[in-house]
């Protein structure tokens, strides 16, 4: 532990994910001091029909982009 | 916030969807006077060999379907 | 199944949480064909220092109340 | 309820799956007096560039295996 | 990884979650050949009026006890 | 969008979550171009015998500390 979940649109590409998942990180163990051995970061990537906000898909959303 | 994450079985439209992300949160806003600007409802989907009840796959029950 | 996770502030009463639930299942019900014997609804409620909205966390923030 | 979900590497066949949700469940039920007819088994299957460990993605370790 | 999560009612006792954290993890490497040192086990609890089945509240169900 | 819940021991400050909620969000915004408004990250907090490792819970370990 810890584990970190992140939840967001598909779409991001495998280096942003590898940039990211240093970044989550780093600032867990700058500010959290975990120890990066059992620190697990975890992607879950969504469709644009399977998130909604304010009780719109995001695929009916003008705002919204993966 | 709030966060709904709705987890069922693979297999409803998008029209399904946006019918149930406006019921839930019209729900929420109704029941715990949620403000709709910051509530997502989330959709998981999930294949049958994927969730067991009673210790038996959806894939070998009968009483099942997506 | 279905799984539905409401995470919220902490604050609802038992009250609105029973009108909740029984509002989140009739909506499966009604736009997911979900039957109710295996349809779980399950509340997680957060304290305000552990929830941030675009970086600041609900302690911090004026517009957000349990 | 209960219920249980696993996050594992994507690559699990069906009938892994079948012996994991029955030695799960048994456990639950000899440990926890749980009632198998509403103990849900959940698996969540992830690629290996949705999971890093240590801020180094599973597709960049030599030592993670689907 | 991988990570377990068991969501149940309040009232098991450390020795319990310790036989559970057992089990679980002997099932995880005999049948989905994972490694113990990076598999992790984590437990919620939940009081009766934070879990609905059939869209009654565990603290309305005469069959349900933590 | 998106959600980022982290999963750590009970024991960090609101002082320490407020620097995690700013690094997690920047983090975010940086590599995975999210806009902040509508990113939400949720601190969850687990007690020692809730969390095993290697089949053995925190409060079972030597090397874990809150």
């Amino acid at each position: 532990m810890p584990v970190v979940t992140v939840q967001m649109w598909k779409g991001r590409t495998t280096d942003q994910k590898r940039e990211l998942a240093k970044a989550i990180t780093d600032a867990m163990v700058e500010h959290a001091n975990a120890k990066p051995d059992g620190l697990h970061v975890i992607f879950q990537e969504y469709e644009l029909q399977d998130w909604a906000r304010a009780g719109v898909l995001g695929v009916d959303r003008k705002d919204e982009k993966p």
